[in-house]
C-alpha cells in the first residue's frame, strides 16, 4: 500500500513554483531531480509552466491524474487539495504544510482510502525513487553525482522530526553510509513511523533502519512490526527522546507525541532486539557497522595500530564496552612476528608500527589475513593515519581482497583526523572508517548485541497465545485473601505454608506440621485493622501457639464484641533468603509488563529493576535475572552457594503468564520474594494484587 | 629552566637534510618555518648548505654554539652528539631518535645540567616559538596562514605518545581550539610530562592543559605540579590509559610506562581537580569549553533550538550528564514569547523555530540576551543549522556583542552537519561550536566540575604537615591486640566496649557495665586458634556470663593444659547499623590511600568503593561518603532516619591522619564499621592492621 510513495506511476506537486530557491520551487525541483523516472506534474492556479514544464491549474486537469500528490500550500487550503486529490484518483499524499484542520482533512479523505504522510513534516526521499521534500540536505544530495553502488546493505531513516531525519541523512552520507530512503512523518495524522518501517522491511531493499522517535503513535503495533524486522534480520537502531523530564517536555510541546514510560520502551526494545542509542555518532556508527559487516557475535577484538598510544586507547574503550582484547596465543604471535618489527608488539593490541603502512601496506594486510583465519578474535579495529591523501587508494589492491574475503568485521580508524577521501575510499572497497575509538567500540558492541539477539530470536520457543483467564470473576479493588489464594494456586506461586484454624488445638497441630516459628492472624470479616485489634502475633514458637491463639481471640472480642470471628490464620515465618521483588504493572502504551527488582532499599537506591513484556520463557527470565546489577549476589559471593535461579526464573515466567492471562489484574506485587540456595526454591512472602474491570477502567499512565 | 625549549637564543638541527619531504629535512624546515625568530643552524657532516642555509659540520663549529639542539640522527650516534652539545654549551636537546643507549647518554650528559626531551618522541611545537618535530600535523599547521588571535585562553597538549599528541593537536585545530604548545615526551629518559606541565603553568600563557599519559614517571611529583595548576586556575584534562587490562598491556609494551593502579590515579585526579576523559571528542570539547568560557558552576542549562526534536535530544543528554534543564518561570516565558512564535515553545527547551534565525537572527539574540540576565539558568546550548555558508557571518554583528557580554557559557551546536566555516566564525567571535549534543553535555559538565573543584580548592583548610608517628615502635607483621588498641586510642577509633577479666565475678561486672549481649574470648599467648579451643562464646546474655566464663576457661585448659591463661576478653556485641568499610592501602605510586566502601557483599558486587589520599578534611570526607553509589541509604530511605554522616566523616578524616602519620602501617581495615542514626555515632566492629618496617620493605604494587 505504501508503494504509492516509493514507486508511484506519477506525481503532482501542488503549490509548485518557479523559483527553486524558495521552498515550493525546491519541492518541485527535487521531485524532478530525484531518481524517479515517471512524470512529475506541477500544479499552479495561474502559471502555464513551472520551471519550464507544463503546469495544470488543479489536479483534475492532469490527464490520468497523479498517484502521489505533494502538497506545500498553506494549511487552510490542504483539505480542498485533498478533496481534489481523492476526486482525481490519487492514492497517496505528502502534506508538508502545517496548520491543517484535522477534522476537515479527515472529512476530505472520507472512505477513499487515500493515505498521507504529515502534516507538518519535511517529507521524504527514496534514493532509488521519488523525493517529496524541500530539505536542504536532500537538495545537496541530489545536486551531486550519485555515488557508485558499494558493497553492503542499505540504511533507511524513519524520523518523526523532519529536521533530525534529514540532519541524520546528511551526517550519514558524510560517514559513507549508503541509504535507501529517508522518511519524516511529522504529526502522523495518518501514517506513522511504524507503517514506514513495516513497508521498508517488507520491501526488502533496506538492511538497517535508523529511527528517531519521541513516542510511538500506536505502541500496540510495535511488537508486530518489530517481529517482522527480526524475522528478516533487519536491525533497527533507535534514538527515542524522553529519558529526562526535559526531553519529555520538549517532545510533547514539539509534536504532541507522548513519550510514554521510558522503562516500558526499554523493555520492548530489549525484547525485540531494537538497539537504543543516545548519541548521533553512536547511532550512525552502529548503523554503519550493521550495514557493512556480517551479523556475528563479537566478544573478542584485536586492535591493530601504527601508534602504540592509540592502540592502548582503543583497547581501553573496547574494555569499557564489554569487549575483550585478549592476549594472542604464543603460536599466533610467533606467526605475526614475521611482519611486526621488534620495536612493535604482537600481544594485542598489535603495534605494527608506522612501517606496516609506509612500507606499502603488505605487513598490515598479512597480519589481518593471518588473524582472519584465527578463532582467537572476532573482529578488528585497525588504527592507521588516514590524513594523507591517497593513503587508502595506494592500499586498495591489497585491502580490496581482504575486505571481500573477510568473515569478521574490520573497522578502520585514525588517531590523526582522517580526511574524507580516505574514509570514502574505504567504503568503496567494502570497508568502513570510524572517526573515534568510541565509535569503533559502539559499532562492535552493536554488532554483538544484534547477533546475540538474532540467536535468541531464531532459537526462541514458538509463542503460544494467552489462554482464557483462569479467574474470570475477580472483583475490582484490592483482592482479599481468598482471591490471591486462587491466583497463587492457579499460577503455582510458592508461598509460605498457611492454614486456617478454628480452635486452639487445630492451630497447634497446624503450626507443628508446618514448623516454627509461625505467625498468627485473626480472621474476621469485621476487623480490617488486625494489628490495631491485637489480632496479630509474630514469631510464635513451639508450645506458644495455644496461648497466642487464645490471646488473639480475646483481643479481637474485646476490640469489637460484635465481630464475627472465623478463626485464626497460621503462616510459617520463612527463613530469610536473597530478597527480590516480582510484580506486574500495566503500561498505558504496551500493556502488561513484568517487573523484577532487587529487594528492599536496593531497588530504589540502585534503581536495580528491569521490565519485560509477557510471555517470558524460563530462559528469557534467566537473562532478565542476570541483567540485574545485584545479580552477582545470586551467583554466590564470598563462598555462598549460588541461589536457586532456576526456581526464580520459573516463577518469573509464571507471573508473566499470569500478567497476560488475567487481564483483570491491574497490578500485582510479590514483595519480598525470598530466593534460597540452588535446589531450595523460592517463596513469595507477601502478595498484593489489585483487580479492575478491564472494560470499565482506563489503564494507568506511569 | 625549560625556557631553553620555548625561548632559546639559538637552535641547531643535527642531521638536518636538504629534502624537506624526508623526516630530517622536515625537522629542519619546520624549525625554520616556526614562529621562532632566532637563528636555526643546520648541522651536516659534509654539506656546505642545507635548504639554502649555511651548514656546520658539527656543533662546535657553530659560532657561539646553540642553546637548543634538535637531534634526529641514528640512535647510536646520539651520545656523541650530546657530548658535542655539552661541550659547545647547549642547555637543552630534543632527541627524536630511538634505539639510544641510555647509559651512554647519561654518561655524555654527566653533570653538565643539559636537559632533554625524549628519546623516541615526536618532539614539540611552541605556537609562539620553536618547532622541534617532523610531525605531519605540525607541518600542515606551519604551511598555512596562522589564524588571527581570538578571545579566550590557550590550550597546551602534553603527551607521552607522539602520535596521539600531534593527532590531538590536529583534531583540536579542526575544533577551533587555540593552542600555545604541543609537547610529546616519548620515553622520558630525562624530562617527563609533569616537568612540561609545571613549566607551562608557571609560564602563564596556557589556560588549559590536555594530557595523554600511560602512567606518570614520577607519581610522587604529581601533587605538587597539580597544586600549582590549581593555584593558577589552569584546568588539566587527562586521558590516561590502563583502565582495562589490555590498555595496561599496550602501554607497557609501548613505552614501558607502568600504568599504575587505575583507582589510585582516579583518587589523585579527583583530589586535584584533574578532569579525566575517555574519548577524543569529550577531551577536546571539555578543553574547548574550559578555554572559551568562564569557570563557573553549571547546574541548570537552557536549550534553545530551531528544531524541536533536536532540542529534546540535547535536553536528554544534559539530563544524563546531571545537568538540569528546568522549566522557565512564567514571567520569563512571558518575556520570551515576544520573540518566540506560538508554534514554538518557551518552556525549555526553548523552541525558537527556524524563523528565529532565518528572519535575521534578532529573535534568537534577544532570547539569549534576556536569558543571560536571568538567574534561572547557568548556561546555554543553542542548536541551529550551521550547514549554510555565511550563516554565522550574517549573524556576526548581532552575536559578537552577545558573546562579548556573556557571563554564562553559550555553546553552539547543529543538528545538521555543520560546515567548518561556521564553526570557525563562531570561534572568531568568541563563541564555540560543538559537533554533537554529547559534546555539549560533556563540555557543560566539565565546566561545572572544574568550577566546583576551584570553589573547594580555594576554600580548603590550609594543609598541615603530618605529625610524628604516635606509635613509632610498631613491630612488623599483623598487629596483635595490644598494638591496634594503641592505634585505636591514638586516633580515637570508636570500637565496642571491651574489657579483660581475670575472674568470673569481674567478667560479670564488666559485662553488666557495657550491656548485653556480649562476646567472651579466651586470652592466652599460647592459644592461637581460639574458636577451635572452645575459647569463644557469642551472644552471651545477662546471667549467663559466669557460666560462659567457666566454660571457656575449662575448654582452654582441656585443649592445652600447659597454656598460660591470662583471663577472658569481654566485648559488647554491637547492634547492627549501616555497614561500611574503611581502610588504608599503600599505593606503589602515590603512597597511602584511604578506602571507603559499602559494607558486606555490596563492596565487591557493586564495586561501591572510593579512594582518597590523606589528609582528608571532614568536609572532604563527607563528599567521599556521598559519592558512594549506596550513599542514598545513609541519607535515609523509606522513612529511616538519616545516618550519622558527621561521625562517619570524622572517622574517615582521622583514619586518613593515621594513614599519613603512621608510616609503618602498611594496611589497615576497619570492617565492618557500623553507622548508626544521626547523633548515635559509628563503631568499628573489627580491625585488622599490618605493619612493616618502611625502610626495609618495598611497597606492594596493586
Amino acid at each position: 500500500m505504501l508503494s504509492s510513495f516509493f514507486t508511484p506511476a506519477s506525481i503532482a506537486v501542488v503549490g509548485a513554483a518557479d523559483d527553486p530557491k524558495k521552498f515550493r520551487g525546491k519541492l518541485f525541483k527535487l521531485a524532478v531531480d530525484s531518481a524517479f523516472q515517471g512524470p512529475v506534474h506541477p500544479v499552479h492556479p495561474k502559471a502555464e509552466t513551472v520551471q519550464g514544464q507544463r503546469a495544470y491549474p488543479n489536479l483534475a486537469a492532469i490527464p490520468g491524474g497523479a498517484e502521489l500528490v505533494l502538497i506545500a500550500t498553506p494549511g487552510d487550503t490542504v483539505p480542498g487539495v485533498i478533496r481534489d486529490a481523492v476526486a482525481s484518483g490519487a492514492k497517496a499524499a505528502v502534506i508538508l504544510s502545517s496548520g491543517v484542520d484535522m477534522a476537515e482533512l479527515e472529512a476530505a479523505i472520507g472512505d477513499s482510502g487515500l493515505r498521507y504522510m504529515g502534516p507538518n513534516c519535511e517529507g521524504y526521499i527514496g534514493l532509488d525513487g521519488p523525493a517529496g521534500t524541500f530539505a536542504a540536505v536532500a537538495e545537496a544530495y541530489l545536486s551531486k553525482q550519485r555515488p557508485a553502488p558499494r558493497p553492503g546493505r542499505k540504511v533507511s531513516i524513519v524520523s518523526q522530526s523532519g529536521g533530525l531525519g534529514f540532519a541524520l541523512f546528511g551526517r550519514g552520507l558524510k560517514e559513507n553510509l549508503d541509504f535507501h530512503a529517508v522518511v519524516t512523518t511529522g504529526n502522523e495524522g495518518d501514517l506513522e513511523c511504524l507503517d514506514f518501517v513495516e513497508h521498508l522491511v517488507e520491501e526488502g531493499e533496506t538492511g538497517v533502519i535508523v529511527m528517531f522517535i519521541e513516542g510511538l503513535k500506536t505502541p500496540a503495533r510495535f511488537a508486530e512490526v518489530a517481529s517482522k524486522a527480526a524475522n528478516k534480520g533487519v536491525p533497527i537502531v533507535v534514538m527515542k527522546v524522553g529519558r529526562s523530564e526535559a526531553g519529555q517536555r520538549a517532545a510533547v510541546s514539539h509534536t504532541a507525541h507522548l513519550t510514554g514510560a521510558d522503562t516500558a520502551y526499554d523493555a520492548m526494545f530489549e525484547r525485540y532486539g531494537i538497539i537504543r542509542v543516545f548519541d548521533q555518532e553512536q547511532m550512525l556508527s552502529t548503523a554503519a557497522a550493521l550495514a557493512r559487516f556480517p551479523h556475528r557475535r563479537v566478544r573478542k577484538a584485536c586492535v591493530i595500530s601504527t601508534s602504540g598510544g592509540a592502540g592502548a586507547w582503543a583497547a581501553d574503550l573496547c574494555g569499557s564496552a564489554g569487549i575483550d582484547v585478549p592476549v594472542l596465543s604464543t603460536a599466533l604471535q610467533q606467526d605475526l612476528s614475521e611482519w611486526v618489527p621488534d620495536f612493535g608488539s604482537t600481544a594485542n593490541p598489535v603495534d605494527v608500527t608506522a612501517n606496516a603502512v609506509e612500507a606499502g601496506g603488505t605487513p598490515l594486510v598479512r597480519v589481518l589475513e593471518r588473524l582472519q583465519g584465527s578463532d582467537e578474535v572476532d573482529a578488528f579495529i585497525v588504527n592507521i593515519g588516514l590524513h594523507s591523501p591517497g593513503r587508502i587508494e595506494k592500499l586498495a589492491d591489497l585491502l580490496g581482497p581482504v575486505f571481500a574475503g573477510a568473515t569478521k568485521p574490520i573497522l578502520f580508524t585514525s588517531h590523526i583526523l582522517p580526511i574524507d577521501e580516505n574514509m570514502a575510499a574505504l567504503a568503496d572497497l567494502g570497508g568502513q572508517g570510524f572517526h573515534s575509538y568510541t565509535a569503533c567500540a559502539a559499532a562492535l558492541s552493536g554488532i554483538d548485541r544484534y547477533a546475540a539477539f538474532l540467536e535468541r530470536w531464531q532459537a526462541r520457543e514458538p509463542e503460544t497465545p494467552a489462554g482464557a483467564a483462569k479467574l474470570p470473576h475477580l472483583k475490582p479493588g484490592v483482592l482479599d485473601e481468598a482471591d490471591p489464594r486462587a491466583l497463587i494456586d492457579a499460577y503455582r506461586i510458592p508461598v509460605p505454608p498457611t492454614a486456617r484454624a478454628a480452635d486452639r488445638d487445630s492451630a497447634a497441630r497446624d503450626a507443628a506440621a508446618m514448623g516454627f516459628p509461625v505467625v498468627l492472624k485473626i480472621q474476621s470479616p469485621d476487623i480490617a485493622h488486625k494489628t490495631e485489634a491485637g489480632g496479630v502475633r509474630l514469631g510464635v514458637g513451639a508450645g506458644e501457639v495455644e496461648a497466642a491463639f487464645d490471646e488473639i481471640i480475646a483481643n479481637a472480642k474485646a476490640y469489637d464484641p460484635a465481630a464475627r470471628i472465623e478463626g485464626v490464620l497460621i503462616q510459617k515465618m520463612m527463613p530469610k533468603g536473597h530478597e527480590l521483588v516480582i510484580g506486574v504493572i500495566r503500561d498505558a502504551d504496551f500493556g502488561p509488563l513484568v517487573m523484577l527488582g532487587a529487594g528492599g532499599i536496593y531497588l530504589e537506591v540502585l534503581k536495580d529493576v528491569v521490565f519485560a513484556p509477557p510471555p517470558i520463557s524460563v530462559d528469557e527470565a534467566k537473562r532478565l535475572i542476570l541483567s540485574l546489577k545485584t545479580a552477582p549476589i545470586l551467583g554466590g559471593v564470598r563462598g555462598q552457594k549460588p541461589a536457586d535461579i532456576d526456581a526464580l526464573a520459573g516463577l518469573v515466567s509464571r507471573v508473566a503468564d499470569l500478567a497476560r492471562t488475567e487481564t483483570k489484574i491491574e497490578q500485582i506485587d510479590f514483595n519480598p520474594v525470598f530466593v534460597y540456595e540452588a535446589g531450595q526454591g523460592v517463596v513469595a512472602v507477601d502478595a498484593l494484587a489489585v483487580a479492575v474491570d478491564p472494560d470499565a477502567a482506563p489503564a494507568v499512565h506511569h
